[in-house]
């Protein structure tokens, strides 16, 4: 929990994702920050009297004992210029976790504390380098879980949304000065700012509301990515085609999976959009040829059904070699064709038999065909599968502005006092009345930049980040 | 597969761990990296014009439609003076995968292949930057699991190790250069070089790579880490002590684990030392009482007593509110009691009786009381522990130079070359064939600092870095 009262500490963290990798670095911020690097840093350079602003020094950082716990190079970035406002320091060091944590704690030894989750940022922040929507944007570029992602927090990285948003308000405030001249003024009130043109102008404000409000829905499943299901019977071929898909998508710019995994559950990039499979192994529809069913098995099969209830498509597996068992089909019935593709498996064997899906087919569902073993139709499954779960969304504009959860909400409840506020104009309500609604709207909307944001609201934004951001 | 004729390739990789964190770099090196960067830099000040060395410059990366992918800091070294020796470019980024992803795809776009596991290293090998045992301790320190095997890699990577070998084989060289005399002047042999003097220089060498030898075995668990194994029963109290004894040693400078979580296994740092638990859970000993094993429970079974074997500590928990039950006594049986520590738990229950573990003591095993519930015994078990797996091996000297496994089975075979040396020599041995020993000796030991290695051996070394490294 961050608390304003410790904002003076100087703090540090290991500021690269946990794991092994060539490069770890360790970023400190506050006051001591420079004097912190000084006392544990030993210049590989004779000529070394201090560090220079924005350069790297090559190095080694000693421990109290002067043992050398790793070479690195050293950069000190003076505030204000640098991310969060503050002095901040960027050791450079090996990336690997005992060598990063050894030369964290020499700097804690000396003085800084463990910064908390989003401290950097939140000093960012504090220190007027970022505003609020910015402050988001950096925690959504780390966790975009894709190319279009990452470009969507990127247009509200640069402060676009900020700005559009302070355009918004700017319009209101004009509104507001209006409203004030016409209730210091009652007789010349309705000459000075009819209400139609209150209401006019409170709804163009409105309009653009909206506006943003709709490209949260257009870019959602760009921004978080979509969730995928694979149902049907055991056998049924689901985790053939777990592999199938994964085997053509496999990323290749990283060698490690970095994230827990487990067999349930993968994430393949479609064409740039992140889709999340998670195959619900072990459940059976056909409850009733499966008399004996222990807890686990039913524990299972509700945390199936509630995925299929959250998911944005379900694949539904038949097995192509066979006529449809009752079991598949009682789950189809329970299935929407809408939010449902129907894949028959097993292409490649000489049993298939396209008529096995006809009563997929009859009860709406869109049906492909597919062998996992030489990937037949999986290319249009994946064309299909996307295609559904965009429902026509197409590719982001890559500046489009998409506000997030926490912002979509504020906006709303704007919109929502803006249309009252029309309603209220158009009904002769007082205009001191009329102000107290602008007046809301315009501080529920600041708070989206975070002007005015209460610290509850600052923290439980912050805890959101990672250590070291 | 590293391959020496694409080694004038630019190459580029991310070479932070992958996850999200607050920072990431991706790192280019080779003649097109500054060419490259400038490319797709956008600097944030107008008063740039080019990248000043060793300098961080702030500005943006965008894609070949102007697009911006993210915020970053660049920074250029050249060569030599850089890690690898060659001109070499890193991009500080937003440490989120998609982000990191799309700036690497734009340096690849832009001319730069992606670079192999190891590459970097490999260049830096190349070019001169560091010797062979020196590039193997880069591997060492990104991979040491704890801050005392990090201190051991530190030494190695400083160079220590490869000024120590390059002064054995200076010694041997001498000796060769004595030897080469006593061969052209054959008549003068013996004067110029006795047989024991050979015998005693050689001997000398030998005694130096032995104690360097010994040094391995010292720091192997420091290094390594320790494997221990929990045994017994499904009910013994196994899951509650793995809990128990994570809980006091989770770390608390990464926020996130990071590697993939199995519940069968956890890695826990007593005092220093990094500890692999195992739990052999489902491992059922009483075999006779379960007269029904399937396939699967027997290849768990065969793991677990894989594991015991391959063990540096089997702990043999056994249930303290009731007499040992014959499954826990057969597997006693199986287990050495030098490497077995026997822990009774449910201390804190009532019906708990020191009695029911005599027949373990009896057996010769070392006994340790616990509850995983109120802690009792924990802090006696873990310093049981740590002291066993050791073996007296106490805290390494941070300036010990410990060889890895390959520079091991070098020196192994270069001494025992030199023990047939001091043999012949002492078996009148004409001096020619001893010459030929001689020189054997020191081609063996240069492989170790990588004067004389094969491109195989090469490629096998680097082959185990990461991506990025």
């Amino acid at each position: 929990m961050l608390d304003p009262r410790r904002s003076r500490d100087t703090i540090a963290a290991i500021a690269t994702p946990p794991g092994d990798g060539g490069v770890g670095i360790v970023r400190i911020s506050g006051d001591r920050s420079r004097a912190i690097a000084a006392r544990i840093f030993r210049p590989a350079r004779a000529s070394f009297t201090e560090f220079i602003p924005y350069t790297l020094h090559y190095g080694r950082i000693v421990d109290g004992r002067d043992a050398v716990l790793d070479d690195v190079l050293v950069a000190c970035m003076p505030g204000p210029g640098s991310y969060t406002g503050e002095d901040v320091v960027e050791i450079n060091c090996h990336g690997g976790r005992a060598v990063l944590a050894a030369v964290l704690e020499e700097v804690l030894r000396c003085g800084a504390r463990l910064a908390e989750r989003g401290e950097f940022t939140y000093r960012a922040f504090m220190h007027g380098r970022l505003d609020l929507t910015q402050a988001e944007a950096v925690a959504e570029m780390i966790h975009a879980p894709t190319r279009s992602a990452a470009h969507l927090a990127q247009a509200k990285l640069s402060g676009l949304l900020g700005q559009r948003i302070a355009a918004l308000r700017t319009r209101l405030e004009a509104l507001r000065a209006a409203l004030a001249v016409a209730v210091d003024f009652p007789d010349d009130e309705v000459e000075c700012l009819p209400p139609e043109a209150l209401a006019g102008g409170v709804a163009g404000v409105r309009v653009d509301i909206m506006d943003l409000l709709r490209a949260v829905d257009r870019t959602r499943t760009w921004r978080e990515g979509a969730l995928v299901v694979l149902a049907g019977r055991v056998n049924a071929g689901k985790s053939s085609l777990m592999n199938g898909l994964l085997g053509r998508t496999r990323a290749i710019v990283t060698d490690q999976p970095g994230t827990t995994r487990d067999y349930l559950e993968e994430t393949v990039t479609l064409d740039g959009l992140s889709v999340r499979l998670v195959d619900t192994a072990g459940m059976r529809a056909d409850t009733a040829a499966a008399p004996r069913i222990d807890a686990v098995e039913a524990a299972g099969m509700a945390m199936g059904r509630e995925l299929m209830d959250r998911a944005d498509l379900v694949l539904l597996l038949a097995d192509g070699t066979a006529p449809l068992d009752s079991g598949t089909l009682s789950l189809a019935t329970v299935l929407s064709p809408e939010r449902t593709l129907a894949v028959l498996t097993r292409r490649d064997l000489p049993g298939f038999d396209p008529a096995h899906g006809a009563p997929l087919a009859g009860l709406g569902f869109e049906l492909v065909e597919i062998s996992s073993v030489t990937g037949h139709g999986l290319d249009t499954l994946c064309a299909r599968v996307r295609e559904r779960v965009l429902a026509g969304a197409g590719q982001p504009d890559p500046d489009e502005l998409a506000p997030n959860a926490r912002q979509a909400a504020i906006l709303a409840e704007a919109a929502e006092e803006l249309r009252q506020l029309e309603a209220d104009a158009l009904a002769a309500v007082p205009y001191d009345l009329l102000g107290v609604r602008l007046e809301t709207a315009c501080v529920t909307l600041s708070s989206i930049t975070g002007e005015i944001t209460s610290q509850e609201v600052l923290a439980s934004i912050f805890d959101t980040f990672c250590i070291g951001k």
